[in-house]
């Protein structure tokens, strides 16, 4: 995997050695495989750098247009797969100075002026997660309008509510869509918080110091679109908080889309069977021929163990070191690209597969019609007779434990077997024990309520500028 | 540890139930020995709730007043330690119902009305996580006082920058000080983006699909302070997102502080010697009379992993959890507990510990003279007389290696040695080479030197509120 | 929660000591609150360490006599509940030797030669884990023997083997429960090996470096069981692997029960309801009438994660800690404590409640009726008859599919349409696509066939030494 | 990175399915991408399956030599690289039954007779991690020997043995180097542990009931050197247990080894100052011409959150799976070669460095002179004078706050000052006083005597057959 030795003096950090670096060495510290990821953003703050180097005369016009112009070439380079990435150069910022050196000479070799690596990866990391805040932004609202647009499709389907997986109350499937529209929505706000701690701009920190040199900071994060500057340069070199928070943004979605995909999962079986899922995304058996797997839900919820273990790692990683820049550090890159890989890839097909879901409307409805699902309404009808709840509750468990003996549901009582129980009991009682009396009743905000879930469906609608 | 089993008819659920629960049952489930803590914010909750019953009629003003009256009763009982809250009731909730019907009769058993456990307790909750959310912020704000005081005590005092643990470059110990105070205003930026999302009302979720009864949610939101309710019922009553992210931000600040507690145990070495902790801070050892040890710090640095550790338990608890309530997550609350717990008083002792600091400013002083620490302001000298960066970091290095076979430092060195490697410099030279010129000279925004870091610590005195 | 300070000078180790310790410093190191819980194994050492020093002539035979009765009284009054721990007294160990010196005099303020609290912890801690090492192997052996049972009561009980929770083969309900009699088969062979290196003496490393007094290591060993004594003082006193490998074992035994508790809390849906939980083991909703919630499974399942959190606090609590001990390790005690809490009660009531589960025979029989449960056995009947396997499982693939166009099974289908499919089937055919010939016919080793299934149940009988 | 798809009919497992598998869900579930590191494993098992199939009788002479001669085609193929992976394929099986058939024709397409890949994958990653045991197990051994060796070179070179990182107690730096080898020793125990449990046969599990084809799992096992067969199907191909606690012995060796690389950053640091790394085995600073870095002990510490975070990662997964195969599991490889791969390259790089590091032994004995790290010797002095220890450290702590009045060390007291303290002390307290004394006295069984100290280390070669 690795190349030979080139000796230390080649380096760009090698002129106090004496002798060339071991190659074990070499392998066990480059980060050169997975940072070249990082080449868009580390030649896009260098453009910045070159112009603010120049503009306080620390280079010449001259200079920084070669400096631009070959980074140029070079970027040019790597988007067509053309360039070399030599792992002795050890990371994304030496292979590119050093290229640019090889091409354009001096010049090159004063691009590194007032700044070192340890600012340097810590402006490339932000500047590419600030991306990445925006692309993850954009992929949750593409799984909420999904969600939306199969919320507004069975707007009218009733299904089990269930608490403790066990049948609670009738609720309108589009009830239980928008549930996700809100954990995502969450997802959104704390990546905003988030994104914003990423946007203040480190170059300048230096190795830890700051710099003598008469640079200006300010005019490389407008340039790049920071809001501010880090405050303290010993606390920004060693500062790899906001690549933790992204990881817990991360881990949290990843958890959500958990939950969803348990309830694929439980949906899928022939038990439950709510759900129909196309052959385009199940997979088979290499033995049982009938098989239809709900591997990508599956899939999606092993993950969850993958991104919550990056931010133990991280978490672990940064845990007792002292101040500044330690190389313990170069281990944040691996856990959040990863992290963020796994996450999109897993927004993108959750999006993609509740697009090809097809709901059985009659199974979820089926399946409202067993387990005293409308007993809190018989008690609320009690209480709305002045019986105080708690007593209502215990009425309506007697009610329920009378049914299940002569294994019959709530609707199938006659009047007079309910009177036996309370003789608050009247004829219109039966209104409130049917599955849909039920749901339209649940008129408080935020309810199952038909009127209410219209109301979200059509606010999240507007949120997510959907045509409603 | 369990009382004796009471009836299940005898709980506020037991109407459905022909047999008692088993006592080992009880003894697994109670949450009471943990969430009794929450009593205030449960009682503060039911208070509120009644208030909104009363106003829209669904009971009395004499009933309302029942309740208010019994809960203050209760609430001052259990101030005064005189309340026995019993395992067989389960949890905090029920423990103050039934006592309250105990105490008031039918009216009590009517404070449920319209609400469910699960709605309750994710309320209860949120109450307790705001308060614990202002008080964190106040310990941090007080914590960074601590080190502004310092800061301002010990400005002017130099000592050797690290990176990796190697002395690096000379720096203030203000600076150094001032690093920790922008770590922590991260942690209050975070908490407070943390608290905004606790700060949403979750009543009248109730079991999971809302109510058919006419409540007004948003009063109660209003009377409790909050600033919006929340929009989706079979979201809330499974929503512990707060709780991860609380625990998330705990976990951070924790980690700012492992890497505090890692400095004061190398600092506090007899090979450091950096600052001196007095005998009232530092503890001895059963064997050998003359250890005094910074047990402080190292039981502030291993609690890192009981911080990390409940935020991944939580994470690992609600990893594919279906829609709404499920048990699993009563064991939300000893993993918050125990982390607010863990941090709070490790920030009151660091704070504390921070202030009975003495810092050895001549060790300080003394460490910056070995290890060429002035090296990369000789390169920046040859910078400013035109050789580019990368070229001038080979001659000092060069320089270096010279200089550590003469067993010196790089001030020791005569003009006419130095020239040998650049006919660039000159006599001025020498007052580069300098700690405090490389200290003073180094005036890049947010850099270590004096001019900055007064402006910085000016800055933090004034946002803190400090006469400076 | 603290008492007032005490002088430093009062302190076992304050004679160096100016000043007395701070209330906070006090509060927030003590763990006499969690490790009183390890009186009676600090107590058996201190007995076998005090016979070792008479022994080697260190203490007179009377001052051993002294001690011995000083212990036994010291021990009858903790078990009785009436010692008092002080938290500035520090730990269990300080306030037993403490209480020994007030109680005996002089001969108590040897007690301490020749060891420190770095082994001495390490002893308790391991003699404490042995026994629990023993004790959960017998709740392991227990849950077993409550699986056996119901393994041998609802011997012949079909149900349908899932893959993916999708109905794949049919199995006996008995070889579904023997898989867990594996899985804590595995955990007790893993317990043995974490027991082995627990049992090794670590008194005698003294601080870190063993002691210049004439003690005799191996005397103290024989007396109190263990095999070996440790090797290297340096290693001893900073050594928790044991309490880390304690912990994954447990972390290992809990997922087994979160297993067992996801397919619990399945099965006790109405859409699976393949068992029933007696109201003694369900609890109720303070709303919903009609709700039985298997809420133990639940909090089991919930539980998984404080255990492995325990886990990753002790590793990360344990990283990068320099040798010998560090007041860190301090930390170890209470994960491992709540951990081995969390696992014993989980065990125990895991066993009780299966022992009163009631497994819907018709039910599970029921479902194996459906999903082309039997495909596999018509794919190896063709490979009988010769035809590659690959070849097979598509020939069934299509009739699978041509089933689910009419709505049917396999069995279901005429030997004429089968034969559309291939040739090589005969009327013999209808007996593999029966759910009993399936089952039967699977005699392969570990196989769910009832012959290898019979034969299972009765290794596993004898090795718990059941009678069968 | 995907191929364009492929007919769901051309997959191994397509027969039933009516549409191809969509892209991006053969991009999401793909598993060839890492699992072709099994190919060589894959291919071992797939030969001894094939020759149990035809000693069955289920495939002829014929079709098994056709099978072994494709296998070892397909192997070299792959060995030379020229093997071409489709992710339509899947995964590593897949992928070579497919080149199996194409190559060979219908006797490749009874390959997969009476087997599954639920049971195939298992049997693939058992033998895979049996021989990853061993390499590992090897080079734990290798780091030993490391040790051993500077252990052997340094014999009776004193140092300070510290706890809490303050100076303790004198010690042997040849003790210090043992107790690695302590740690590791307990770690290779562990692995052996670890490996008899890998090393049983899964393979006739099959889907998970086990298979009606008259297979011989038993000489299955004897062929490819597995100790025993599983003993349940349905447990079998949910297993995971082996990778799990694999993933434990990784997470522990690394957080021994992280011990380590934090005393090697202390060690190298200009305060500590023990241990000199060459120039191969440091690295330079991009901006700092002076620095030589602990990098490597820097990443090593790092990459312990990695590796614990795959364990934690795996337990997550596993958590709450219903029996037998789930997709999740799919997860399990790439977290233990991720491990496997960070903590065998960090142990071989220790080694290496180990080789190369020259221990500053003047350093290390100055390092001894300060800190009063003979008081407790001066205690134990008083002891065998027959004052009780208590007393003694009493004393002997108010001798050394009597020395820091004078800023001396206790050897610097005249005897008329130490007398002051206790008429016990004479002349020949001198002798303990002394660092030399102190260590040679230390002759507890496991102590830092230099008598202990070179059997501790003949031991250690003996085991590691090294010459001494």
């Amino acid at each position: 995997m690795m190349a030979e030795s080139i000796r230390a003096s080649d380096k760009m950090w090698g002129g106090g050695f004496a002798e060339a670096t071991a190659a074990s060495v070499e392998a066990f510290s480059a980060s050169i495989q997975y940072d070249a990821r990082l080449y868009r953003h580390d030649i896009m703050g260098s453009r910045a750098h070159a112009r603010m180097l120049a503009r306080q005369e620390l280079i010449t016009e001259e200079e920084r247009d070669a400096i631009l112009q070959g980074l140029t070439e070079i970027e040019a380079e790597i988007d067509r797969g053309e360039f070399v990435f030599k792992p002795e150069l050890e990371d994304v910022h030496m292979n590119i100075e050093k290229a640019l050196t090889d091409r354009i000479g001096l010049a090159g070799a004063k691009l590194h002026t007032a700044r070192s690596r340890n600012d340097q990866v810590n402006l490339d990391f932000r500047l590419y997660l600030r991306d990445e805040a925006d692309s993850l932004d954009g992929l949750l609202a593409e799984t909420q309008k999904a969600f939306a647009r199969q919320a507004r499709k069975y707007l009218g389907a009733v299904m089990p509510g269930y608490t403790h997986l066990q049948r609670a109350q009738p609720v309108l499937l589009t009830h239980h869509l928008l549930a996700y529209v809100e954990m995502f929505q969450r997802d959104r706000d704390r990546l905003a918080g988030c994104r914003q701690r990423i946007n203040v701009m480190p170059l300048g920190a230096a190795a830890m110091a700051g710099t003598g040199l008469p640079i200006d900071r300010h005019s490389v994060a407008e340039e790049l679109g920071f809001v501010a500057i880090t405050a303290n340069s010993m606390d920004t070199t060693g500062d790899r908080d906001f690549a933790l928070e992204m990881l817990f943004c991360l881990s949290l979605i990843q958890v959500h889309l958990s939950r969803l995909a348990e309830e694929r999962v439980l949906w899928s079986t022939k038990e439950f069977d709510f759900v129909r899922i196309g052959d385009r995304y199940t997979t088979g058996s290499s033995i049982m021929p009938q098989k239809k797997n709900p591997d990508i839900p599956e899939l999606i919820r092993g993950k969850t163990g993958r991104v919550a273990g990056a931010l133990m790692a991280l978490l672990m990683t940064v845990k007792g070191l002292p101040l500044t820049y330690n190389r313990d550090l170069q281990e944040d890159k691996e856990q959040v690209f990863d992290a963020l890989d796994t996450v999109k890839a897993s927004l993108a097909i959750t999006a993609e597969l509740l697009g090809h879901a097809e709901f059985k409307t009659e199974r979820l409805r089926a399946a409202t019609a067993g387990g005293f699902m409308t007993a809190t309404d018989l008690a609320d009808y009690l209480v709305r007779r002045n019986m105080p709840f708690r007593q209502a509750h215990g009425v309506v468990g007697r009610i329920v434990a009378f049914c299940q003996e002569r294994s019959c549901e709530l609707i199938d009582l006659t009047l007079a077997e309910l009177r036996q129980f309370s003789g608050l009991i009247d004829a219109d009682v039966f209104a409130v024990l049917s599955v849909d009396g039920s749901v339209s009743s649940r008129l408080s905000a935020g309810g199952t309520g038909r009127a209410r879930v219209e109301e979200a469906l059509a606010q999240v609608e507007r949120l997510l500028g959907m045509a409603s």
